[in-house]
């Protein structure tokens, strides 16, 4: 049962319905869509977003809202009833400001652009991709105009990370940017690891038996989620009780396949910890993109990367892949597993350099809607920043600007939450293992329960009733704070990587 | 680009893009949806069915399609522009005339009635059923009263068999029964033939990869279908460049597998095979179920069971599974893959006696709209009808009256278009081998190609255009007849079962 009822439950379960079948519809199309059915789809998703935006910012549901609001005694401020009217009134709000025009603009804008950043990213040729940027980016800054903010990067990111203001995620990203830099550069002197154990010949179809089993000894009930192939590792959820992983498998690196499967699953079980009172309402899920991105870092770094879940591991790899992992241990597959390597492909990036690729985004966008760049010099400030923080050198705009497709899509205030993701997995991670004194041997020995039930007890069940701040203050008694993820790192890696005398 | 334009080309798209979100979920919901993704499912759903149903009954819609209708000149009636247009207005004036809380008091009724008949089937009990097919019953006797119609059946045949008669359909289906009743005595009495190739054991893997070969051997355009596993197999289109075809497997019968591929894959190409042109209309694929099933019995029956493109399978099913058909020919494989049987399940009956079973609900379904018998009486009718017809005894009423779904989903009136499909498919084969000499050779060399544009020529550019009556007769330039159907069953099973002297 919904917590709110009749007419605004009716319209707010309209609405959430609506979202679960574009998710499907998406889910599908990464993952069994015939080919040829691509531009079918993209008109049903468009009608979908169409219909969906009518009732959003409808009068109606508008004076369901006020009707609602000043019905609410006997609620307090943060009970369900008061958080999903707060929250559907605030995306109500939000939707009526920018004009219908401006929003399907927008839209167009983006999907246009996508189609030409996949040819000019096939051309690694940037200058291709220019005005189509130029335009998404134009439209962002008049989007950016139907809001009253004090920063003007605000209003995008509220978007992805509601509620969190440019200046604060400027300090933990900047914060972090400083504390791991000089780590990268002492790694980077050191003695690199054996990673011979992750490469070579994997066939598919063992991957995928692994994968199976191991997206099924994360702590899902049965019956309420899968697992299938496609291009680009994402996690979708139709309901709490269906809950879609994806993964891809590289026949000559096994890494892909358990890590990203790990990651996937734990945004998975995220939404599949998701209260039911909440379901179809506009808080039955995270609207944070950090906090998600928090569960599924923690999932693969923390745990999937962590020296005792590997220990669970190592037996289930020999099982699959025994010519090769028969004579590896839990030591040398957990060096394999952090090799740190500075890179300049983001989605490649391992668990430290990571977040400086995420920092050079963010503050190439702040800079853009500060008004402080242009959009034609963005390839020059790109590659002078990979030289400045990794060293590194762009040899083309493929492997350099090209690399993301979020610009194109319009993405602009999403790259931070990927860090912050990281910041706050760090964050709850240190407060559960205070909490759980053997949550080691429990990993160790593949029991993955104890961690869960922390979390459905301490995080899920906000559900989307909060924002990222919030809700990290509600746990930890903090704000978010790059300082333990800092320390985690100087810990994890000052052990991976001694200092060579 | 669509034939009508404007304001009602986006009215009509919206309706059509809806339902074929619609048509994805319930694939989905059949192939890959997690177990416990079903009650949310089922919601969503709802809201998709009352978004839909909004929309079609619209003021806006009725206004839009009288504009369009007074500024049809220089469209004669035949035109897409037309067509579409009469098509969306029958539905929307159908639409109109069923009170919102009666469509809404049907589903509720028959949604529960599926399940107490689910729970009734399992129990075997047809009273535990009975009270739940009163009240749909009940409701289907007022559905009907919302329309002036010259019999009551008419109002129901329609949903499934636009613009059909009761009296025609009667007509039809009665000649049906009275020619192929002789020959069932006749056949039951002659010698059985040996079907023991197609028993055995057959491995699911290896059975799937044979499937999926036949399914690709049909004549699809590359990366416009996929084949998945189900429990009752069924096809659907989202559109006619993305079909779902579904079959399930039998371990120890290899015939399932096999001909279930080849009907969905028949309704599949008739969908794919859709002018583009109409897409996203109300005419863009055909209304009529009995057209429908007149292309999937076509290439199950007159193609898939034909002696010509038997001779080209044999090397198909040598290759999958050699232990078994490597002494097995064509000849061998005709008379197993056409063996006659009388049985109580009509989904596991033969093409020869299948129809008997439809002619048996529809009777009842007649009497029981024409108030000649009631509800309650149905199961004695029933048995007693098998007992005259097939000379079966019902042992219980699992194997009868509760063996489909049907009733309990409301579908009164669907049975027939299954006959009228076996009907329609012989009229049509008829008249493309007259005008393809070649037909049989090439069904040998495994050649579906000619067939398929004759098909593509003579019925598929026809799309929802017109009812089944009417295509027929613009194909064959008769009506719909069961003269061919029932000399093509005594041509076949006469020479298959020759009287025993």
């Amino acid at each position: 049962m919904s917590v709110v009822d009749g007419e605004l439950a009716a319209a707010l379960a309209e609405i959430s319905d609506l979202g679960s079948a574009a998710a499907l519809m998406h889910w599908d199309e990464r993952t069994k869509m015939p080919r040829r059915g691509a531009s079918a789809r993209a008109e049903l998703l468009s009608t979908l977003a169409r219909i969906t935006h009518e009732r959003r910012v409808s009068d109606e549901l508008g004076r369901l809202l006020d009707a609602a609001r000043s019905n609410l005694d006997g609620h307090g401020p943060d009970s369900d009833e008061a958080r999903v009217i707060a929250v559907a009134t605030r995306e109500w709000e939000k939707a009526r400001r920018v004009p219908a025009d401006l929003t399907a603009e927008i839209a167009r804008a983006e999907s246009i652009a996508e189609h030409a950043w996949l040819s000019a990213r096939e051309a690694g040729e940037f200058d291709a991709f220019l005005p189509h940027l130029e335009h998404v980016v134009d439209l962002k800054r008049r989007y950016v105009d139907c809001f009253e903010v004090d920063h003007p990067y605000d209003a995008l990111l509220d978007d992805f990370e509601p509620g969190a203001s440019t200046s604060d995620v400027a300090a933990i990203l900047g914060g972090l940017r400083d504390g791991v830099a000089p780590l990268i550069e002492r790694v980077a002197a050191a003695e690199q690891p054996d990673e011979s154990c992750l490469h070579g010949d994997f066939p598919i179809d063992r991957q995928r038996r692994m994968a199976d089993e191991i997206a099924g000894s994360m702590p899902f009930e049965p019956g309420t989620w899968r697992l299938d192939d496609t291009e680009h590792p994402f996690a979708e959820s139709i309901s709490s009780d269906d809950v879609r992983l994806t993964t891809r498998y590289d026949p000559t690196y096994l890494g892909t396949a358990i890590w990203a499967v790990i990651h996937e699953a734990g945004h998975g079980v995220y939404e599949a910890g998701m209260p039911k009172g909440l379901a179809r309402t506009p808080a039955a899920a995270p609207r944070s993109l950090g906090l998600h991105e928090s569960q599924s870092r923690l999932w693969e770094n923390w745990v999937g990367r962590g020296r005792p879940f590997l220990e669970s591991l190592v037996p289930r790899l020999r099982e699959h892949f025994p010519e090769t992992f028969d004579a590896v241990g839990p030591d040398e597959l957990y060096r394999a597993a952090n090799a740190v390597r500075r890179s300049l492909i983001r989605v490649e990036a391992d668990e430290l350099t990571y977040n400086i690729h995420v920092a050079i985004r963010f503050e190439l966008e702040l800079e853009l809607f500060e008004g402080r760049i242009e959009v034609a010099d963005l390839r020059e400030a790109w590659n002078a920043r990979y030289r400045d923080y990794l060293g590194l050198d762009v040899p083309d705009d493929r492997a350099g600007i090209l690399q993301d497709v979020h610009w194109a899509g319009g993405a602009f205030g999403y790259f931070p939450t990927y860090s912050l993701g990281n910041v706050i997995a760090a964050q709850l991670w240190d407060r559960a293992a205070a909490d759980l004194p053997d949550l080691d041997a429990q990993l160790a020995a593949g029991d993955l329960r104890p961690l869960h039930a922390w979390f459905a007890e301490n995080l899920y069940r906000h559900a989307g009733k909060y924002g990222a701040a919030e809700t990290v203050e509600r746990i930890t008694g903090g704000p978010i704070d790059p300082a333990p993820l800092v320390a985690h790192l100087h810990r994890k890696y000052g052990e991976l990587y001694p200092v060579v005398i």
